[in-house]
């Protein structure tokens, strides 16, 4: 774990990342951790019992939620998942790089499982 | 307040703001808030009972430590200032757009107070 006190550089930081829906923490505070992600494709369907802040550094993302509308994001959005709403992160027009923000201990995939499901790994 | 739904788009939300050191909220998760703020200049000496998060969006911008060295912060780049450590964010060369991330309710001057206390406002 880095120290405390250390300046999180985003790009330096997404270099780091060779592989899609595997997010890196990058700092933690107050029992909230901020996490780095490359992603490409189709994600799995899941929830979580907290809500979920995605935030997209580049490209562009949509987010599919149980009955309701698609939202698109770009370059420079935020969006909260409101928690217990199931949803599917897609980037169907090429990688996206994402900052996901959320409480300590949040597993990717929710209670879904399968092979996206990603360890707690630093950066 | 917005819909929770609403995606923010942080360019749209900064072209709000004609106010330095006046935060405004974007949006909320889990209790925390996500606030947008233009800077330039010097804020005063401040701490808070909880950590707070740092990403500078555009400019440059130095937070001063009690005790510890300066941090410098660029475009890009995330910052956790712990909690009850004294700071003060300077931007000497020329205005900065930050996210500050925190806990509903933080006053953005700690227990110092003063003319540059902002109230919790909405963007």
């Amino acid at each position: 774990m880095p120290e405390s006190l250390d300046v999180v550089n985003f790009a330096t930081k997404f270099a780091l990342i060779d592989k899609h829906w595997s997010p890196g923490i990058v700092a933690e505070a107050n029992d909230w951790q901020f996490k780095l992600v490359r992603v490409l494709g189709e994600f799995v369907w899941h929830d979580h019992e907290v809500d979920e802040v995605f935030v997209v550094m580049k490209g562009e993302l949509t987010i599919e939620l149980d009955g309701r509308a698609d939202v698109r994001l770009r370059a420079g959005e935020l969006f909260v998942v409101p928690r217990k709403v199931m949803h599917r992160p897609v980037a169907d027009v090429g990688e996206c790089e994402l900052m996901l923000i959320e409480p300590r201990g949040v597993v990717n995939t929710g209670d879904a499982g399968g092979s996206l499901t990603a360890p707690e790994q630093w950066l």
